[in-house]
This record gives structure tokens, C-alpha cells and sequence, in this order.
């Protein structure tokens, strides 16, 4: 059994950490379906090794730190954001190159909710003799992952929703457009969140009015598989999503043909078919589908329909409202549900932050229902 | 003519000018039609009296402040928010007690832009050998007359619109309710907008759903003239509105009789007849017949048809639009213009300035059309 310790850290600690996390943040988005792991290698005051998750099945965090640090890792204390793995999964146990080093200490952020690991691997460390403290930083590591805990704890996508409203709460003017209701600076912090997602999702409606690119430019990154919901497959246009499918994996989710039927278009797009136009199931299947693939969150960008599909069958983990600073007076609303809730019967979110932008501003938080 | 001075404020300075803004900030309201003003008489590094405007009729801020200085004021520094008078108003011109007082140095935040004063105050001072500096903190002391100073150059008066939505953009659920969208730190705010206007305004929709009270409650401050909207005088069931207008001065503006003409009803309430159905005619008349009894800055709080005809017709002059934290998926819009506007010619704010009110956000601004 892990004793209870109350653990205290120094501001040293503290910087060594949110160092870690940052090579953590940077990683965020080429991991999956693996959390992104930063760790750093301190002997003496120095850094002497760092490393974050890499694509999937290449080495971890912590091994490409240690890797870094050689045999200044003897005696060095490894800064971990996340607790190492114990068994042999694509990679062989970190836990066992931690002892293999000569650590000598071990500061982990969080520990691993992932059943395989969960304690097994701090377990292991202070069987042999490693000295291991928990919990530094331990909510901005959990937040980083959040969609990767979530995801493995409910074997579903985690789904983002990120709308830009005016003020007023529309997504496009009467005429539908859209361009641009909030700043280049907000934007581009929409590709921040997009490069973190594995996947990101549109409806056909959406394709069809805006021809998006849904890709990550404005940051550095890599762009997200792109889904577009469509009762059809009748993309024939010069679209971006067409014209891009052979850079980017493009996929169109079909409300027809067979559950779970995929197919491949000549022009590289994939076609995924839920079987049903009844909601919420042709959305659990699709959660599923891609959840098998390993894209374990999903960002969802609108428009109102599909927006509105997913909150209102509460399939919503993260909401990111952008608002430009716009008035239209009458537009297209961001939501529409099937039925309004009352006041008090509202969706509210919670651990809310906000950002600004300028004169734009961003709230996100997670949706809560009464 | 005023010489062109490059003015230098000490830290010193600048702390005395701000604690004559927080003076003048605690008697806005109580004012009108006169700007709210914040005066303070240092000498040697004591404040040796401190005023603000009092209600129209009574001394101004620079007297009180001087009386309560007293023989101190010789050689004193008077601190102003606002160009003293030199012209016989109310009260006699503060610029001569000034003088007599011995004052030595008077610091301006602003020349008063009413066309009255406009330097003449600052003129007849240097001429009589009073050193005077002008400019600090000019920004904060603008903003905090705005409304002043745009009613005295358009005869008119300034117009603010309050709004409180939820995050999706709605002023109320689909049933029309709408207590509460926004938290208690957020209303207690509204109660502080609501004792810096002389009147406040709703439309008889509002009444009729929420029952309002439209009175300062939750900060100190005078609870301004209320309005209400209306195509006919039917206000009979047992309303805060009715049985309130004995303490607070309540006038119904109706869309009919003839042009400018007023009554009074049994139970005290105002009737003001704008004389047409035809908007923006009707508030135009409104308007009018508000200055002329010099209630010069209105708080307009909805509903969606109030709000919505005043932002339609270009008669904001600052939004405050506050966020509650609730997604209602469907409901009642802030606002319902009679033609949407162009994502291009969409209305923006400037100047924005954001609050947060723990989840909820509240921002305003002034609005600008293409």
C-alpha cells in the first residue's frame, strides 16, 4: 500500500515541473492515444536531460530524458508530469530504466488513472529504494490530459465544442457568414486547440458555407484528422477538405449504409457510415468508431446543428466560447436545440477560465447539467 | 489664448487628483444635469479639504472643499476633476473663491467642454496669477462625466443599454424567465450603473413578465427615475412599479395622445405622450421631453424590443452586456433587429473594457457603426 504523505515542494521543484510541463504542452496533439509526458533530469542545479511523449510507440518522456542525461542521471531527480508505466505495452517499462539509471528521486505531477498503471509504477519505484513524490502541479498536469483520462476511464472520444459568437450570440450574420466574426489572435488560439485534438469535426453545412481548411497553420503542430457529418456523400466541390484528403485524413460520417462500415473514396476520403439518422445513436456510433481508431478527442467547430446535437445530448466534455466583438442585431444562433431549457434548468459550466483577446474574449469550462 | 504647457505630474499628484475622481465617483448620480466633480485642497502634504458635487442648486465641489480647507487654503494646491466656472449658473463662479481662497496651484484633470466654461475658468486663473496644470488623469475623469459631456453637446440624452444573457446569447428561457441569468456580484453591479443614471428605462413586456423593481438596492446611491415603455396605460395589477411611485418618480412613456404632452395619474405615475407609434420618431420625442427636464443620461435594461429599437436606430451610447454562466440551447435573443446586420457592417464595440464577476463576465463599450 502507498503511505499517505504529505508532500512539500520546493519553489525549485516547482520550476523543474512546470518545465516539464511545458515540454509536456508542446507534445500535446502527436501523442495519441497516449497521454503527452514531459520529464526532466535535475542533478546538482542543472538540467541534465528532458524529453516529452513522442508519436505513438516511440520512446517515452522519461526514457528520452534519462536517454539525454546518461550516466549523469546516477544520483539526478527525475520530474515527471505523469506517473511512469510499469508494464510492457509498446514500449517496454519506464519504471525499470528509472532503477536501471540510478535515480534517485522521483517527483511525479499526477498519478496514472489508467488501470495498467495506477499506482503500479510509484509502487515499484519505492520498492526499490527510489524516493517518489506525488502530486506537484497535479492540477495542470490532470488538465493537460484531461481528455486522455476521460477517454480511458469511459472507452469514448473526449469531445471539445468550440464556437465564435458575436456578442450577441450569433454564429453568422442572416446571410451566413461567418468571416470573421472574432480577431487573428483569437484564431490562431483556435489552432492552439486544434493541434491539440486528434480529431476535429464539422457539419456538411459548415464544408458547404465556409469551405474550412480545419487545419493547424497559425501555430506550430500537427493538424487534426477532420470529420465532416453529412446525411450524404455529395462533396464533389473544389473544397479544401477534398483537395487536402491525401495531406490530411479526411473522413466523412455518413448517417446511411451499414453500422460500422467504412469505405474509401477515390480521392482518399474516407467514409465512416453509422447506419442511422437517429440521434444520439448515429453519434455514439461514430464515438465509437473513431475511439477504435485511437482518436480519443475530438473537437467539434459547428455549425449549429451539430453543435447543438452534441450539448444537447450532453455528449459535450469541454466547451471553448469565443466571442468576437460584434453586434448583428439577427443571425444564426450558435445553438438551437430540439427544446430550450428552463432557467433553472440551464447547463452551466464549471472550472470556467477566461481569456482575452483584445476586445474578443474566450470562456471555456466544463458543462455541468442540472 | 490657453499656452500650449507640456504639464509634468508628480506620483504625488497623481494620487491627490485620484482620490478627487473616487470624491466625484461617489456623488455620480445625484448630480444631474451637473457633472459629478471631485475636489481636494492639499497643503504641505495634508489634504486639507475635500468636496464633491452635491445635488443641482447646492455648492459645487471646489467650494465645499475650500470651505472645509478653510484659512489653509492659502498657499494650497487645489486638486479638480473639472475646470472650475467662472460664470454665474446656480451658484456663483467657483474661480473667484479660488482666489480669494489664496490657492497657489490648481490642477485640472479636464477643461469642461460646455461651452459655458471651456477655458475660461482655466484663463480667468492664470490671469490672476494662479499657477494651473491641466491634463491628469484626464482619461478616467472623461469617462466618468461621458454622459455629461455628450447630452451638453447634443442636447440630448446619453442613452446606455444594459443587457444580461447567458452564454448562448439569450435574455431569457424559452417561458420567458429570466431570474436569474447572472449572479448576485454581477446585479450588484447593475445597481451601481443604475445610481450613475438619472433614469432608467425598460419596455412594458418586462414589467409585465418580471416585476422589476429598477431601484438601487444592493450599493449606497439615489435609485433613478424609472421608465417604462408602452402602447397604452394598462399597468393596473400591483406592480413594484405602481406601488413604489409615491417613493421614486415613475413615468410611463406612451405611443399615444399628443406630442410632449404629460399627465398625471391617481397613483402618481407620470404619463408622457409621444404622440405616434412611428419609431425612431416616438424616442426621439422621448428623448427630448427627458433633457428638457434634465434627466441627461438613461439606463435602458430591455426587453428585447427596447433594447433591440434604441441599438437599431444608433441611440446607444455604451452597452454593458453581462454574461451569466447558464447555456439555455434555445430562448428569448437580446436582441431582435428588424433587418440583421452584414458580418461586415456589423456594429462594434470601442474602448471595451471587461469584468469578471467570478464565472460571470460583464463588458462594455461604446458602440461604433460602419
Amino acid at each position: 500500500m502507498i503511505k499517505k504523505i504529505i508532500n512539500t515542494f520546493s519553489e525549485e521543484d516547482k520550476g523543474y515541473m512546470g518545465y516539464a510541463l511545458r515540454l509536456a504542452e508542446g507534445a500535446k496533439g502527436k501523442t495519441f492515444p497516449n497521454p503527452a509526458v514531459g520529464a526532466v533530469v535535475v542533478k546538482k542545479g542543472k538540467v541534465v536531460g528532458k524529453g516529452a511523449t513522442d508519436v505513438c510507440g516511440k520512446d517515452h518522456a522519461e526514457k528520452k530524458a534519462l536517454k539525454e542525461a546518461r550516466e549523469h542521471a546516477q544520483g539526478a531527480t527525475l520530474y515527471i508530469t505523469l506517473e511512469p508505466c510499469n508494464h510492457y505495452g509498446r514500449t517496454p517499462p519506464c519504471t525499470h530504466d528509472i532503477i536501471d539509471a540510478g535515480v534517485k528521486r522521483v517527483v511525479v505531477a499526477l498519478k496514472d488513472p489508467n488501470p495498467l498503471v495506477n499506482g503500479k509504477g510509484i509502487r515499484f519505484l519505492r520498492r526499490n529504494k527510489v524516493d517518489v513524490s506525488i502530486g506537484l502541479l497535479r492540477k495542470e498536469a490532470s488538465e493537460l490530459n484531461e481528455d486522455f483520462f476521460w477517454s480511458v476511464a469511459h472507452n469514448t472520444p473526449w469531445i471539445s465544442l468550440k464556437l465564435a459568437l458575436t456578442f450577441d450570440g450569433k454564429i453568422a450574420d442572416v446571410y451566413g457568414d461567418s468571416k470573421w466574426i472574432t480577431n487573428k489572435k483569437a484564431r490562431t488560439f483556435v489552432h492552439d486547440i486544434r493541434r491539440r485534438h486528434a480529431a476535429v469535426a464539422i457539419g456538411s453545412g459548415t464544408l458547404e458555407k465556409d469551405n474550412p481548411q480545419l487545419s493547424v497553420r497559425y501555430v506550430k503542430g500537427k493538424s487534426p484528422v477532420r470529420f465532416v457529418f453529412s446525411s450524404k456523400n455529395v462533396f464533389q466541390g473544389n473544397t479544401h477538405f477534398r483537395k487536402d484528403a491525401n495531406k490530411i485524413r479526411s473522413i466523412i460520417v455518413l448517417s446511411s449504409g451499414k453500422k460500422g462500415q467504412k469505405k474509401t473514396d477515390p480521392s482518399g476520403i474516407e467514409l465512416w457510415y453509422t447506419g442511422t439518422k437517429k440521434t444520439p445513436r448515429n453519434l455514439f456510433t461514430f464515438m465509437d468508431m473513431a475511439y477504435k481508431e485511437g482518436l480519443t478527442s475530438i473537437l467539434v467547430e459547428g455549425g449549429q446543428q451539430l453543435a447543438s446535437t452534441f450539448l444537447e445530448y450532453k455528449l459535450v466534455n469541454r466547451l471553448y466560447l469565443f466571442y468576437g466583438n460584434r453586434l448583428l442585431g439577427r443571425g444564426i444562433d450558435g445553438f438551437s436545440f430540439s427544446k430550450g431549457l428552463r432557467i433553472k434548468k440551464s447547463i452551466h459550466l464549471i472550472d470556467t477560465k477566461t481569456y482575452c483577446f483584445d476586445d474578443n474574449i474566450m470562456i471555456t469550462g466544463i458543462p455541468s447539467w442540472k
